[in-house]
């Protein structure tokens, strides 16, 4: 297929009617009606790359397209705002022949549909190794931001930690196959970013983030940003046996893939109130960086761990 | 310098308040205040990428930051919208360093200057080649789309046609010294979106396109799009003498040029009315496709012939 063919293919894979989207695929712009005056708008980039974020022999082209399109509509969740629509910026070495680039659209395409927000449009390029970025418009009366979380507050999880970066840790050691690893391969697959849990924060959250880069790294960044220190509970990151018995097949510490793996797309809210569907793992305190507390007593938090689990591309909006 | 180090650079060279824009770089989103009801919001993504688009060795990488971001802001031109913000997802190989990163977002910057639109976020991945995605918003009153072109309207042309492919064919051939084709070398590296023409067509267009892959390509999209047939009149596209020359240092012909090279962001619309600052160049008439009319008479034009010029990037929305 020429580029043309390529693109028609791409706007009858993706095309769908969706609110306030008035131009979308085939034009210069996508044209969209503003949100009600009040509302806020948010807007963030995510890029997966080959070779850093994945390998192509790791998961299908649909796989790929999931994936991509949920890192990027995880950060809506984390705003606690709901995906309104999304561009998409493919690169593709010659080796993404049609029916692959068909695959990553269906799979962008039923990413889109799980967090209701479809692409409006995109750009196509070539070059030496496939990347996806897409880019999310999210809307919500009130954003949460990473500032604001508070000393006495309590740190909430969303969905699970871990699971993703081991999956990954099977897939680069060979280990795909082991019955203990199946449902972590599958979660490094597959995230599904939280849509439904950041919009039930969003009321009552002084501060979140989704977990894309670590616990420790993330939620070092509600450290940073808010001016507090963080306190996670040992027995609270290590109580899911499943995760256990996957870090023991892969010669590994179920806390550090708790604390250091990236890429479940979890979310943490501080929060002084509790929030439905989100459980209890630590608090907020004065003072600055974040710790660990077990039976044994507390010891500080090294962020920087995360780089033995986690890919490469760092947010910065 | 490290990742966090990384960002709070770009975030110290990027980070300027801008009207609408509540939380910039720093979160897992930006967060906008939505322009006034009435309005309407235009939303881009262009992605540059190195092999593709540029050698590293053909300009600087300040050059790369600025061309990549016009490259987008042009599209916002085309839709007669005013540049809001901007995202910019880098995915950066290992030689380009701390330095070359600095001037790509000193580049950014200047280029987000230019048009008044900041950079209010993004992502940085790393990979095997430099590329640079932007995406941008923009507002408007009413959004000029390709869509609207009709039977007895002018096509009129802003800005200058076949002088970047003219520098890029002088880079590709190692013939950039040449005098003739330094100015051509020059509107190759920095190109600038033509803001303040599309908001002077906004009013009157029926529709426009930036001419970005190839005046006949991206013409051809009008003729597509309202189903029209498009007819440019040769001595309009050849009238330029110091292109001529640019062409006879290429060896290469000025029409083609004009015709099939991309990447000068002209503005081309159709309207009933002239509009101040663009100049004539065809017309508009029943049926489909392109034509192009001499003293000799007249002849359909290739809308492909643009492989020969222009970039391999094709924007879908």
């Amino acid at each position: 297929m020429d580029e043309r063919a390529r693109i028609a293919m791409l706007a009858r894979i993706l095309s769908v009617p969706a609110a306030g989207v008035e131009t979308a695929i085939g034009d210069d712009a996508a044209v969209l009606e503003p949100p009600h005056e009040g509302h806020r708008i948010v807007w963030t980039i995510d890029e997966q790359v080959e070779g850093s974020h994945f390998r192509a022999d790791w998961a299908t082209f649909h796989d790929l397209g999931w994936r991509s399109f949920m890192a990027a509509a995880s950060d809506i969740a984390a705003m606690g705002a709901t995906p309104w629509c999304a561009l998409s910026a493919l690169v593709l070495p010659d080796v993404v022949d049609d029916a692959a680039l068909e695959q990553i659209a269906l799979g962008q395409r039923d990413a889109a549909r799980e967090v209701g927000a479809p692409v409006v449009g995109g750009n196509l390029a070539r070059g030496p190794a496939l990347s996806i970025a897409t880019t999310l418009l999210g809307t919500c009366a009130r954003a949460v931001t990473r500032r604001g979380a508070r000393p006495g507050d309590t740190l909430w999880l969303a969905g699970r930690l871990g699971w993703a970066a081991a999956g990954l840790r099977a897939l680069q050691e060979g280990k795909a196959q082991k019955p203990q690893l199946q449902f972590a391969v599958a979660a490094w697959r597959r995230p599904t970013a939280l849509i439904a849990a950041g919009r039930a924060m969003a009321a009552v959250a002084h501060a979140a983030v989704d977990v894309s880069d670590g616990l420790a790294r993330d939620v070092g960044h509600i450290a940073d940003a808010s001016s507090v220190n963080v306190v996670f509970e040992e027995a609270a990151l290590t109580s899911d046996d499943a995760l256990v018995e996957a870090a023991v097949a892969l010669g590994c510490s179920a806390l550090d893939l708790a604390l250091y793996g990236g890429e479940d797309y979890a979310l943490v809210v501080s929060s002084e109130a509790p929030i439905e569907g989100f459980r209890r793992i630590g608090e907020v305190r004065e003072g600055r960086g974040g710790a660990l507390r077990s039976p044994r007593g507390e010891r500080p938090l090294d962020a920087v761990g995360f780089d033995h689990f986690a890919a490469t591309s760092t947010k910065r909006a």
